[in-house]
């Protein structure tokens, strides 16, 4: 298990003409006279997410026989939706994705809708990454990691700083959200091997903030519980194994934000910059709010890593902060 | 005064260096077994609104000496903007863009933000269109029209109509909203050039119908009156002399949308697709709400001309319209 820069460069061919090079817009309202924030939308990227990426440049490794045996995942959310759209653009035919038993129809019809068969499988997440796993090895698909330990997953997810530095070369700070950290190690490994100054900064909710106590506990907590109710949805959890390894090496700092500071951020992207973020990615937004000096940088990309917010959860949001 | 589809392909050479080639994403929602609908996506275009290409083109026509004396043009909205950003892109530094008083200070900001310089005169926009074309004449610059019947602002408008086709080939039907009218005039007669037998349909609010009612009382209405409150503040106004003369031979049908049926797909694009589309491009998407079979089509483009919306606008429609 190795991931270095070379990882991301082949994925960055492989992938290319699948994937949208997503715009990097400068924020209207966030730069000052110092400062320049520039938006690296992938919540406009296929699918609605970055996760696109390293499905895609997993698939695309595989032998023929392998992908005529097809693929699986276990994901409800935009991982799953996500090798569900990459198989279809593949012409993949056999790709299965297992939930949980009770996930929301809106989920589900989501992944279904690009093709992929839905499974419901166990009671809780766990139990449903436990039984599919089974179900994946018996029924000999290739499985498609979300973080855990999958260089080429972190190698597609990495392409996102070559195509932001070659956008803007001048940005000298890239701010990315924290879920399993596979997103950041990617990113912060690219980045610094195409200009090693730069400075990476993840960010994480207060309510789960799991590489944050990975590293000051120093224990590897491939599980986390959430504290109470978080919206952001889709950075809860635990880290996977090669991001903790990674990410004391190749990134710069850590910040957790509060969730209100979240909200706040989602309600300002979308009335003020027009642009409908999940609210786990405004957490880089929200991180700007709070700690623009520490995260410090004079041309500063936020990596806004997805689009697909509940729309009941947005409205209320909108509302709540105006 | 004569427009043709050279000069949107001239146009489409002109300005593609400057301009973003928008998205054309399929909907998630709105499609069923028989129609597939595609948004282009003009609301992520360079200042949030086509209007950039129409004032690009022109500017790109200028005389070195015409570009040294400078340009300006009368305008609140996303017209405004755009020529101050089109301005600043090209290098032209003389940039005047005229605003009623009392224009709100966010809009004097948005226009000022890219460049131009805002002058403020008369208490009505009659007036000020009056005195701004006044004052532009007695300094030399060039004006900028928004759509009454300059060919190079209708070319620089049709260019979607082009990329949209590259796009997908197969597009059968256009939705375009109409305010002016010159935005859909240079669609339709590129579309038609391009491929003779696709069908474009125009849509205005019911609150502002001119050029639904210019055809009906066959009277050029170059100033329309709003019928109360809209929320389509983008298409209110009357209809532009070449678009009055060319609608009629290329433009299939027109609809008219009730403000209710826009406020809805406000909230349908934010809440369910994920889009921040201001409320008259939305008259497209209410027109698909209202008026599926009218409208007809397998593969349906709607025009999404523009994403600036008042955030307490936007927030007040996803509150309304769950």
């Amino acid at each position: 298990m190795a991931f270095d820069f070379n990882e991301v460069r082949d994925a960055y061919e492989r992938i290319r003409p699948y994937v949208r090079r997503t715009l990097l817009e400068e924020s209207f309202y966030l730069g000052d006279g110092e400062r320049r924030y520039f938006f690296k939308l992938e919540s406009l990227q296929r699918a609605k997410s970055f996760k696109i990426r390293g499905a895609l440049n997993k698939m695309l490794t595989l032998t023929a026989e392998e992908a005529a045996r097809g693929v699986g995942t276990v994901s409800s959310g935009n991982h799953g939706s996500s090798v569900s759209y990459a198989a279809s653009l593949l012409g993949i035919e056999n790709a299965v994705v297992i939930v949980p038993e009770g996930t929301p129809q809106s989920k589900i019809d989501r992944i279904r809708c690009f093709g992929a068969e839905v499974l419901l499988m166990g009671s809780s997440y766990d139990e449903a990454h436990r039984l599919g796993l089974d179900y994946i090895r018996r029924h000999g698909l290739t499985y498609i990691d979300a973080y855990y330990d999958d260089p080429k997953i972190y190698g597609g997810q990495g392409t996102i700083a070559i195509e932001l530095l070659e956008q803007n070369p001048n940005i000298d700070t890239i701010v990315v959200p924290i879920g399993g950290g596979g997103l950041i190690t990617g990113i912060a490994v690219a980045a610094k091997a195409l200009k090693p100054g730069i400075r990476v900064v993840g960010v994480q909710t207060e309510k789960c903030p799991a590489m944050i106590k990975s590293y000051e506990d120093g224990v590897f907590y491939e599980e986390y519980p959430c504290e109470g109710d978080s919206i952001c949805d889709a950075l809860l959890g635990g880290v996977g194994a090669l991001s903790y390894q990674m990410v004391k090496d190749c990134v710069d700092d850590l910040i957790a934000v509060s969730e209100d500071t979240v909200g706040r951020a989602v309600s300002f992207m979308a009335r003020e910059e027009k642009f409908v973020v999940e609210a786990g990615s405004c957490t880089t937004v929200a991180a700007v709010m709070d700690h623009r000096e520490r995260i410090g940088g004079r041309q500063i990309a936020l990596v806004l890593s997805g689009g697909n917010i509940d729309g009941q959860l947005l409205a209320s949001l909108l509302e709540k902060y105006q």
